[in-house]
């Protein structure tokens, strides 16, 4: 009977797959910098062979809500063929959230605003818009994820400059050799390709900070909850070097609140707080005036500030969020914003759990401990933004055995850790994750012993 | 008669600088990264020492109106002295145009828009906003300044960031020797800082271009019309190597648009096309695809895109100015943006030239040659952004001279030239510029020999 039941949807299945299901297209951006190193943004493009129209048309209904996307899928012309990817943290899944809200949180910006490059100069950071400072600040003291009281706020284009911020502020200028930096495998993919895109004589990225060798000057980078795999994490070399805590997914809807972070530089993203990451807005917290003053002084080389628009929407968005529990009116039917987020991302948690793993299924995911949250009361397990996911057995290479059934993640090695291992956004929109995790099922299915009989 | 005429003014104009009238506050930053490179964006706080406070409060309607540069004057307190900061370009005279567009250039932003970090994943550069491009190119089409077809588009974080990508792209990623970048002088003072920042391995300024030894690889960039001195400008290394254009100030306010520009590689910013500096957004037109590849791949790996809020904010302004003149309704009172910023620049330069330059002053200013503008049909010379100002005589330091009278500028070392030179900004606030001219004035009257009798 057990048999019967799996076989019956199996075969259903296996005839969607053989017509290209698939939500989310992707077109080819030959890698540049190619090799092991490369993380492709847009990946596979390939003709569409053999997918019978109907079917796509079937599916068009679908497929169009990959459209939101700034996808365009040429269905009529039957040129692309389809995938799911979630290659990327793109979190389209706050999407339909921030719909709800309606008027609340809409900008509205006149042509003369902000003309100068000047926010306020009275401010160390000369280009950061008090609006900002004053929505981020108050909303990590709503939380409670971090400290803000003595702090200064640096802010940048996405946390991805500040980083870069971060290890001009700390490199000695006048060194013979680079400084390392380095973080424990598995490290956010985005660290090796921007430290050392520029092959600078101030800093070098050097890997796995667990085969540091601490006699040398360096900067570790503490992710935590990692990317990618959702580990809650402390420094690992048992040094002096430089420590910079990389934030971005230390908020209620990831991981419960445990403590008020006070690092001495701590790195946070609109993009994983709140899903805006099209804004490209970051901030960093840092306790070190001229640490600060350097910062402030690498953004102004590079980019002489940061968008006052995304600033100026950024503001309007946290607040939002703060008046949601702050000043709550009665009427309000709007969940919370983190409530929401808790909610859908344990959903998916749960779902992919049942799917992936288990007795005679392929996949394995880490496990994570439970605690309280001091700011929800929720007991929860950290649920993270990625899954990271193995391929048990003999399977080596789990981003291309999942390529071949039109799932697109990023695998292992881009992390410094093995291909045995794939990094699966758990942040996109709801039609593609649920597509996702009718596909694994459907592997599981192809797959399992009991199939095979 | 002539002496008596000069002297009086003189006089009251004395007692005008000895209460420190001036208009903008500065903040003291010191330079991190100092010496003769580093370029400060914010300069000089002192101590309001014997300033009359009832002279302040005089002045407080002026100053009131440098609140709106996000500059608080701390009038109650008298804790700042203040001056006058032609240093930077910040276009801050454009605000007054589009305060009178009113809700034409209003941008209306809500919460769900644009929450995905693609923008449209069929184009080469996926984080390049649809009507960013469109605005963009209709506009280049409109002032004939240059050629759009056939060229691909990557949106940067400012011209900035582009000037750097260019450079990423343009980098032989395996040679041993870092690829020289050079610039005749004077040339915009930000290109060494930006160039040589991270001590890269893969691109190093080596100054004048003139200067070059071009037997070896090197990037030129073309400058035109120029930063500081408003030359026009082309090529002067006689070599093969990579030319990039930077023509950020070759529109029809500055310079008449004489031919159609169609260089391999062509730098634009919103910041000295429309003034909307704080909106950080320059684009690029390049003819390569490969090198739009990489370029678009260097904007990923140090920001991952471009904010979205700019590039929606940017096609708005853009367009509202085609429309000036391609949908202009006959009920219409506002004038066609370029007309204004043509109109206003050119009464500057005249100001300047008449209180500046000539028989027994202090100063002198380039001249420029006269052309005719195929957009406007304006005949007229060359009126940059800025002006570029020697210190006649024996006067060596041009900068500090004009600081011990309050007013700021950048000295010609910074540009890679004598100090005998200063940069002006020429696109400031109205009431600012027209107190600089009343300050130099003030300085050729103490200073001139006829009144020294």
């Amino acid at each position: 009977m057990k048999h019967r039941k799996l076989c019956l949807p199996a075969v259903a299945m296996k005839h969607l797959l053989a017509v290209s299901v698939a939500l989310n297209v992707a077109l080819v951006l030959k890698l540049m910098h190619g090799g092991d190193e490369g993380v492709g943004w847009l990946k596979v493009e390939e003709t569409l062979a053999g997918t019978p129209k109907r079917a796509l048309q079937e599916m068009s209904s679908v497929v169009s809500s990959g459209g939101a996307n700034g996808v365009q899928n040429n269905f009529e012309s039957g040129l692309q063929e389809l995938y799911i990817n979630l290659d990327h943290g793109d979190p389209t899944m706050y999407e339909s959230y921030w719909k709800q809200t309606g008027d609340k949180t809409t900008v509205v910006l006149s042509g003369w605003r902000s003309i100068s490059y000047f926010s306020d100069t009275r401010n160390l950071c000369w280009f950061l818009e008090p609006d900002f400072a004053n929505a981020a600040t108050r909303l990590h003291n709503l939380v409670g994820n971090a400290a803000t009281e003595n702090y200064h706020i640096v802010v940048g284009t996405g946390s991805t400059q500040l980083y870069q911020a971060v290890l001009y502020a700390q490199s000695p200028p006048n060194t013979p050799e680079p400084i390392s930096v380095v973080s424990a495998t598995p490290f956010y993919s985005q660290y090796p390709l921007t430290t050392d895109c520029l092959k600078s004589g101030l800093h070098k990225w050097e890997g796995d900070a667990n085969k540091f060798d601490k006699n040398r000057p360096y900067i570790e980078l503490v992710v935590s909850p990692n990317n990618p795999d959702g580990s809650i994490r402390q420094a690992v070399v048992n040094g002096t070097g430089v420590l910079v805590h990389d934030l971005a997914y230390y908020w209620p809807q990831y991981t419960p609140i445990s403590y008020r972070a006070d690092n001495d530089i701590m790195l946070f993203t609109v993009s994983k707080c709140t899903g805006h990451a099209g804004t490209r807005l970051g901030w960093a917290l840092v306790k070190d005036e001229e640490i600060a003053k350097k910062m402030t002084k690498f953004i102004e080389i590079v980019s002489i500030g940061v968008s006052k628009e995304s600033q100026l929407r950024a503001a309007k968005i946290l607040d939002v969020i703060s008046d949601g529990y702050e000043k709550k009116e009665s009427h309000e039917e709007n969940e919370p914003f983190f409530e929401f987020g808790y909610k859908e991302i344990g959903r998916r948690w749960r779902q992919l759990r049942a799917a992936a793993t288990g007795n005679g299924k392929l996949f394995s995911l880490p496990d994570f401990p439970t605690g309280k949250c001091n700011f929800s009361g929720h007991e929860f397990e950290t649920q993270p933004a990625f899954a990271w996911m193995e391929c048990k057995g003999e399977r080596d290479d789990c981003e291309g055995f999942l390529r071949e059934h039109k799932i697109l993640t990023r695998g292992g090695k881009h992390f410094g850790s093995s291909s045995k291992y794939v990094r699966v956004s758990m942040i996109g929109r709801e039609e593609h994750f649920n597509e996702f995790i009718r596909r694994l099922s459907v592997i599981n299915s192809l797959d399992s012993p009991l199939t095979k009989d």
